[in-house]
């Protein structure tokens, strides 16, 4: 039975905080963020390329068409639309689904990415993942922690316990160990208390398992959703799909990947970590994608001969529109223009941009948003 | 001899401190700075037109078709068409001959009025200008001291003497005074103490005469300037206005009509000041514009509806490109929207903003400025 590795990369989310460059229309992961030349989805699927077999995105039909312009190199068969959102488990466990049904001759692990975090350090990146499945071949779930370099209050963290081999590979080897537990984002004296104690990582949300462990976990752990999903999948690439997809979708149970299955099998001791010593970013606001911007952008994303920056220590300026833009004076300042809407705030309210998206929404103008 | 009065508006200088809405092409004095329904230049002519038996207004020629637009009442003749920029002086003083060629029958005073200033308190203006026709028509050189009620560092002062009658009007009743000096714009520490002394008015640059006695004064101290005046004031009216004017103007000597004619007077015992106890400011920059806006406008001059502002005390956006702007947890910014040009700054840094846009002239941006 040949041994295939395929990656799974989940598309939602909107990425409201980084508004108003990404739109529901427009999301976080079809952008350029780091102004690297390639979006955070394309990014995403050439870091996985040369590990995998193949690349599955699972998204909603109101991005496939974004998604296939950009990744031209996948097919039509590697979009799997989603009729509606379910959340993470959903979407990964109906990709596993469909892998076992195209692939009943292989020993399929998939690893699930996602489709709008930033990830700098590709050896560390692939050195990671190839221990990842190999882990996932002796049955574990497999996440890959991040090394914690900061205690971010942002992050939810990995407790980081024994070697899977009975402590015969010391933790700076790169070997997996066991998970403790996931905890859920600390308050900053927590986070500190986590990296002092030497055992903590950050949970990127990266998982790689054997396609059947996952789906004997979740026919355990939530045999509705797994029932719901072994149905959609058996008749995916058939003439069925939508009759089928009409039938069970709507009702698949909404739940996280980390709620349905990495909390309660770590509590049974069947996940592993390996450490991820790359840099990690999801993103998660203008403050954070402002830390990400190399120096020599000059605090800019996109071109910088549209931008003059006088007095304005830590401030990201992107010109979305075409047009000049002046910033004079502010310090940590996040001013992103583009061609509907100007946002201007700091880095200390920048977590605050998903109201302000919230309250646009209310005021009638949720075409903005 | 019927006596008459005219206003001469001077409309020169481009507002360069109130960038990217106020450019080159487009003046402060063509747009409305005051959610008034009327630009500047027109609330100017407005605020005149009881008083006066005619207005001129003297411009550079790209922008007296816009004036003319804007300024419907007006004829062609009342438009005076400088070919170059040649100070204040050389301004008004043509407006004078032009005045004294125009109407030789008539006893003319001339008043003049900056044509981007605002103005609040129409009565007490009325007042002032018509004290200032009748002190005038003494043969003073009057200007109009308005009642300075802070320390502003941003103005000249007038420092006020006795009364023109030999001290028979109290200074409260409104009548006319010497000038025993104007001053430079003071630093902090000197307009307290200018304030404090009762005696100082700030100068508003307006400068109501007998053309004659204008022209007289301008020959003793600036003879050539009032020759080449004379000479093309002579020729305005015919068909060689562009011979003569290409003959004598770019001669013409670059010098501000306080330092050409009102400082040296004034020393001499010849210019008088009429009290104004009416609101006013040359609105100078971004943040004194926030001062003018009335408080019902929440900090924005447009429409109210394409802005939202959340934790942003004292601040002002001027939503002027039709979009939307977000501003969220930044006091007393400065946010100023258009097609092609986008400013970020503070009330603060206001006055910088001229550096700004000479910097955008280096760089090879002037067709932003």
């Amino acid at each position: 039975m040949s041994q295939t590795f395929y990656a799974v990369i989940p598309a939602g989310g909107a990425g409201t905080r980084l508004w108003p460059l990404s739109r529901a229309g427009h999301p976080k992961f079809l952008h350029d963020l780091t102004g690297s030349g390639r979006t955070l989805i394309q990014a995403t699927a050439d870091r996985l390329a040369p590990l995998v077999d193949a690349t599955l995105v699972v998204t909603g039909t109101a991005h496939a068409e974004a998604i296939g312009a950009q990744l031209p190199g996948l097919s039509q068969d590697d979009i799997l639309c989603e009729p509606s959102p379910r959340d993470s488990m959903a979407a990964i466990g109906l990709a596993a689904a469909v892998l076992l049904q195209r692939h009943p001759d292989e020993d399929v692990v998939l690893g699930s990415f996602a489709a709008d975090h930033v990830i700098d350090g590709r050896a560390a990146f692939e050195r990671a993942v190839r221990t990842a499945v190999a882990t996932a071949r002796r049955d574990f779930v497999v996440t890959i922690g991040i090394a914690a370099d900061h205690p971010s209050t942002a992050f939810g963290y990995i407790e980081v316990g024994k070697a899977v081999d009975g402590g015969g590979a010391a933790r700076e080897e790169g070997g997996a160990r066991h998970v403790v537990a996931f905890t859920e984002k600390p308050d900053a004296e927590t986070a500190a208390a986590y990296l002092a104690t030497g055992s903590y990582r950050w949970n990127a949300g990266m998982f790689v398992v054997r396609a059947t462990v996952l789906l004997e976990h979740l026919r355990r752990l939530q045999p509705a959703l797994a029932d719901g999903l072994t149905a959609i999948a058996a008749d995916w690439d058939t003439d069925r799909r939508n009759e089928t997809l009409a039938r069970h979708w709507p009702a698949l149970t909404r739940i996280a990947i980390d709620h349905a299955i990495a909390e309660p099998v770590a509590a049974a001791g069947g996940v592993a970590v390996v450490p991820g010593d790359f840099g990690w970013d999801d993103v998660g606001d203008w403050a954070a994608l402002a830390d990400l911007l190399p120096a020599a952008a000059g605090g800019v994303l996109g071109s910088a001969a549209d931008v003059v920056v006088r007095d304005s220590a830590g401030s990201i300026v992107v010109p979305a529109a075409g047009r000049t833009v002046v910033l004079l004076g502010i310090d940590d300042a996040v001013v992103v223009d583009t061609a509907d809407a100007l946002l201007v705030t700091t880095r200390e309210h920048a977590q605050r941009v998903k109201d302000v998206v919230g309250l646009l929404k209310e005021s009638g103008r949720g075409d903005l948003t």
